[in-house]
């Protein structure tokens, strides 16, 4: 018999679905990037800029050296008795690898940990909440998680039954988000952020769609909230983030934290707070609300992406349920020991009297700084283009500015069977080099059109991505404006 | 609103999955372990003696030198440079980590990669297939994951629709694949393995399964086969293989390979064969079989557990499915670079000449004949206890004895509504520390009692194991015996 698995053959929720920041612009420009290499001026560029993805280091961001000696100490501890390590790594971080590998039991950084990650790891995590929150955090709370992607698809494995369950999604949104009810098999139930106001997030919108989704017959489960936003670069007002803990706590909804990017603040007159720390102050306990918070060392301001560590805080679940996440976290047994060790450093950095202290800190104040210029710069490049206006850049590593495409481009678009947004970033990645990613990967407003750009292209790449983009802009409105 | 999720209310397929490996038994040794902690006199044992899991280096196994120099070296790689180096690290583990940072996009360790893993380690594996195999392997068939399990999830997403969708499963299997199974929503179609003949496995028996799982109306979609065997530690014949592939051929089956014991072989007369040598050798190639081969870091005489690192290498699928199976990779991103890189040294260690290959092998072979010592040693005590038979451990980690137990031991578990392999398991841990899993977690032909052992507690504890169940055994015997 011929081979029987076929397209039409596999799960259609996998057919469903979508995950556009590795979609189909990124294939074609790896496309590009190979027939650059194999002839170099067969494009205008002579390389692809890639604007499509929060990976830092691999647009030239280092990793900070502290981390870097403290996992490579833990990798190969037989190093740390000989008298070249101390001429070859700081004290301090020799200091805390032993105190890791203490904490490891058996010190063997190759062994499964427990389900949700290494115990002593997990104390100190929760000890930098705490520090972080003011309010107190357990260690038997913390999930370690390969990053925090299998920490969402966990959450929604639990609370996902069939597509009559619902989960409030904002739009635009992280496609992980999408991507992840799709597979499960529920319902993205959308609510829309205002971008005239900042990206913000009215309750009344959320009230409004849950009613909208309860007439469909959907039980809505869970809200999820990205703060700071991804793709839309906004952080929420801690008034607001109160509404929302209001609104959960009012309709019995699980707040799915997504805080990832909580390093990530770039305008003084915004904070970052979570979530849980904005439920306890407001008095509700683990009784009242169901609240769970994702954190990664991809983000912030270490953006160690491919050591694809990460954690979730689970709160206000019995124990009951919380033995099924358990469950669910050790079927994969455990999370990679190298991130879980990342965690905890990016949760626990070098403190003020550490050898590292002043040198991590030069470090850490040299990427957020420079960050903070990219944002700005691209910020204000955008809002200068014809038919384009783009939101302040407040925090995360995004931003998504909206494009009023001319009708001749919609036609164009649509001549060749495609969204006019995928079109325009088509052709700017053809011409230019430069990789956004379509606003329609991420959800937006029907009718309107945006895409996203991330603001980690190295600090000298700026001007150039900015001029080249210009130009394109400029040929592409005197090629289609009305 | 109270909050709303209570275990009546989460996704049921969540509730049925069971996974034993870390179940009931290692939750009450976790507690006997703090326990004893606390109050060292509490128990007549000192020590907890995990045989649970297949977690070497939790046992006191060390890591391979060389493997663990080349990770430090690519985690910190500013110390590449630095004169003291050379005095810490071998010479060949500074070139190996020089020519993985080469093919590492930036030399950033620390951003995603690829989906399917850095391209340049998927080359270095796909060529040790080829090397083991004899057979051409394509670095784009390989997808690099975080150890075997997610890869085994993402094949189960893949294909399972409904619980109309079957997969045929060996009995005893491990329980990863009755977890994902469930998790899933399809149904484990089970074959059983027969232990009178070493764990054969017959394509007799294949055939009476699939024929009554097609006359229940259940379309089987795949095939999975261990080998070597877990919980049951059999090597598969090479004609066995051969007659298994010609199976999943003429019924259009995909053949999921669990070949992650592929170095774990301990009888000269035993050959490991994968799964693809052995279909490419019969003259069918990418057209006639759709076949996954699954290996990790895990296991071997690495037993990198806590790096989770590993691979599926996937072959026969239209180029329209593999792109299906390529958008499931990137909803996560990458697997971690560490394990990657750790996958890529597995399949490739030091090589005659290289600095490092005599203590390299060294290491190898001092861990492998060590094993198959504890396997056979352990094998025989098994043998002489009285109603207790254990099949030849030809490979693998484990022994699964079958143990014969006295009617009033099955009355005794009855009374206290347990499961009889896990009454004795209980005994076992509460008399003894010794950590075994009750066969029930691994399936058994009803009505049989069995429980998994692995091989891995290092060599100096043998004797007290062997000692302790022993005496406990014939205690239970004398207690129980009708």
């Amino acid at each position: 018999m011929a081979p029987q698995v076929t397209v039409d053959s596999i799960n259609p929720k996998v057919i469903e679905c979508q995950y556009a920041v590795r979609g189909e612009i990124v294939i074609l420009a790896q496309k590009l990037q190979q027939e650059i290499q194999a002839k170099p001026e067969a494009y205008p560029f002579q390389e692809i800029l890639y604007c499509n993805i929060g990976n830092p280091q691999s647009l030239g961001q280092k990793s900070i050296t502290f981390f870097r000696e403290v996992l490579a100490l833990c990798d190969h501890p037989a190093i740390l008795a000989k008298s070249e390590t101390q001429a070859l790594f700081s004290a301090d971080s020799i200091e805390r690898a032993r105190k890791i590998l203490d904490q490891i039991p058996g010190r063997a950084t190759g062994a499964y940990s427990h389900s949700q990650g290494i115990k002593g790891l997990r104390d100190t995590i929760a000890a930098a909440i705490e520090a972080r929150d003011g309010f107190p955090a357990d260690p038997n709370d913390i999930f370690m998680t390969d990053g925090a992607s299998p920490a969402v698809h966990m959450m929604m494995q639990l609370l996902i039954r069939s597509e009559k369950d619902g989960i409030l999604c904002p739009i635009p949104q992280y496609p992980l988000y999408s991507a992840s009810i799709a597979l499960h098999g529920g319902t993205l139930v959308p609510y829309y952020l205002d971008e005239a106001t900042g990206w913000g997030l009215e309750v009344s919108e959320l009230k409004k769609q849950l009613q909208e989704a309860k007439s469909n017959g959907i039980t809505v489960r869970a809200l999820v909230v990205i703060n700071p936003g991804n793709p839309t670069g906004q952080v929420l007002a801690e008034e607001n983030q109160k509404a929302i803990v209001e609104f959960c706590k009012e309709e019995g909804l699980v707040l799915l934290a997504d805080e990832v990017y909580q390093e990530n603040v770039y305008v003084p007159e915004k904070k970052f707070h979570s979530f849980k720390k904005v439920a306890r102050s407001m008095g509700y306990s683990e009784k009242d609300i169901h609240l769970v918070s994702f954190q990664s060392v991809s983000k912030g301001y270490y953006g160690e992406c491919g050591k694809r560590g990460g954690y979730m805080e689970v709160t206000g679940f019995g124990a009951d349920v919380r033995e099924h996440i358990y469950k669910l976290a050790s079927v994969n047994l455990c999370s990679n020991i190298t991130g879980q060790i990342l965690a905890s450093l990016v949760m626990s950095p070098p403190k003020v009297g550490d050898k590292s202290y002043e040198s991590y800190i030069a470090e850490r104040d040299g990427i957020l700084s420079s960050l903070a210029r990219r944002a700005k710069t691209l910020e204000d490049a955008f809002n200068k283009l014809e038919g384009i206006t783009c939101n302040k850049a407040e925090g995360a590593m995004y931003l998504f500015p909206r494009i009023n495409l001319p009708k001749k481009a919609i036609k164009a678009a649509e001549e060749v069977k495609t969204a006019p947004d995928l079109f325009y970033c088509r052709r700017l990645l053809n011409e230019t080099g430069i990789v956004f990613v379509p606003g329609s990967g991420f959800g937006q407003v029907p009718g309107t059109w945006h895409f996203r750009c991330t603001i980690l292209p190295q600090e000298e790449k700026i001007p150039a991505i900015v001029t080249r983009l210009t130009d394109f802009h400029k040929r592409f409105m005197d090629e289609f404006r009305d």
